[in-house]
């Protein structure tokens, strides 16, 4: 027995948002303790990782662990057709995951499972020197300041402010964003402005949003629900910047 | 004398959003009882018929019958530049049709009529088996459903609902509507998406919203306004799906 | 020491919106009156002048004329990422104009400024015959509907309308805006269109709008600012039609 309920679809819908531009095709795992994938890019340069406890579901019946290996792209089309007063319903059939939104009509959505070979990837475990927290919408507001100049971005934290600063042929951008937190060093590194745009496609996901960072270090983001119900985090791979 | 004023022209517009992207050339009909127009695409694909009767008019001065034969596409550029709160006349002059909006400012068009060969043809008088009403913008989004999976959609109508459903390459859908109407058989007939967001556009014409469907019979939907003061109605032919 | 301090950005940025649209680089000079620039496009079409007196500024510190000569659309890149409630900040910093936005973070933004052989042009000094005032909304939207007939719009104001036409292949456009104030001849002169709507992207400057024409002669559309703290004005050639 595999069926799944939840009744608000938009936690779903934002987190695919990212993963689906991140990879192409994703293994999701399921058993009694809840919903998670793992997955990295074709380029090995962004690692995600999604987790929702069965506690986030309105009914959450899993008698034994599946595995579904889904394409990203097609999952979201149908996603994207949810609205957020929908209940959306998570089943399978032979070979099909079954997606069900009911509001004012009853959408019923067969999305065929695909064949993969699938080596679940492991989710690093980095230690960081610097923690903090910013709100997901500066942060993307941000990002977007520096991207009129260049297309790379440093991540800057030092004890009062996270600075994000990037150096471009016509003109310079700087911003910074007083953290608030308590930082005893200061760390740098420099990422793809590309694909920290790509993580943030999933800004709906939570308010409570997080940055560990170090020298050189890949960047990490994790977005928490409340009541540790659910986590999605990305670990985003530097650039090496040549002097 | 020829001289029509109507306070709302959304109407107009919404009517010739659909009108203008089914069929190139029109001739519009006006004689003391009203307007009207009936028209096929090229391919004899979509049949449409729009009827205004005069009382829907603020002043209706139409003293012998009338053809108006002119371009949808450039009446179209012109309508569009209306306002809700803007009064809109239709006169004519030498070979033109002015329409004038008169609001903040006073515009007026003049749009050249034009040569046209032009056999009216005849509205067709189908018995129907079945018929329900659904809000139009519930028809709209689902055919965006059904649009993410495929290009045609099967209508099935059965005694309890309204299903939209298609299968796709990659996904399958489905869309169920409760109807709670009186019907008495299950009839189904598919069409290509493509056609039926063409009548779509004509959303902003009435709440009342008729569809009318037979086996493999074309399908009728049918935009009343309040009073009987007029309608739009669409007749679209269907795909006999190869098996 | 050079440093002015406004507490909206939005003057600055929506006079930039036609400024860089009709100009590639311009000269911003800066003297303990304010701030002003004159331009003329490439083709000497449209010659361009912003006037902002110091009294506008919370801060204006300025020891000795300075002038900046800076590239337009890299500008106007950096003012688009301002906010309405952000406090402007300009200064310099050896080769670069350096524009702070603070608001929920500090923005800082480093633009190069460039070499450039300026030779100021002189703002034309007309006698008009004819002066109306015209909110710019109304003037923008009067534009649009005499765009979808033709690429020109002749201006015709008698003593008591504005009158925008234009002669299309399939239809003729004509507005009419009452201008309620004194003229005593009409007057008539063409422009192109699209020289017009590079104008009127400055239309958040002020409501307070003024056109002064003549027959044949340029176009003056001028934006003041309340209690004459600056005026952003605009001078437009005139097109000949052929008859």
């Amino acid at each position: 027995m595999f069926k799944l309920i939840l009744s608000d679809p938009s936690i779903f819908k934002t987190s695919f948002e990212a993963i689906s531009s991140i990879v192409d095709e994703v293994q999701i795992e399921v058993d009694s303790d809840g919903l998670r994938l793992n997955a990295i890019d074709r380029s090995h340069i962004t690692f995600v990782h999604l987790d929702l406890k069965e506690s986030l579901f309105d009914i959450f019946q899993c008698d034994k662990p599946i595995k579904l290996n889904i394409d990203t792209e097609e999952l979201m089309k149908v996603l994207k057709r949810s609205k957020s007063d929908d209940v959306m319903e998570l089943t399978v059939d032979g070979g099909n995951l079954i997606v069900t939104f009911e509001g004012e009509v009853k959408k019923t959505f067969k999305v065929k499972l695909i064949d993969l070979e699938y080596d679940t990837p492991t989710p690093p475990s980095i230690e960081y020197p610097v923690k903090i927290s910013i709100p997901i919408g500066t942060l993307k507001e941000t990002i977007q300041d520096i991207e009129i100049v260049a297309d790379r971005v440093e991540f800057n934290i030092n004890q009062d402010v996270l600075k994000l600063k990037a150096v471009g042929e016509f003109a310079d951008a700087e911003v910074e964003y007083l953290h608030g937190e308590k930082v005893l060093e200061t760390v740098k590194a420099v990422f793809a402005i590309e694909n920290i745009k790509e993580m943030l496609k999933a800004e709906k996901f939570a308010d409570n949003t997080y940055i560990a960072l170090g020298n050189d270090m890949p960047l990490t983001l994790t977005l928490e629900l409340l009541n540790e119900e659910g986590e999605l985090s990305f670990l985003l791979a530097p650039r090496i910047e040549e002097e």
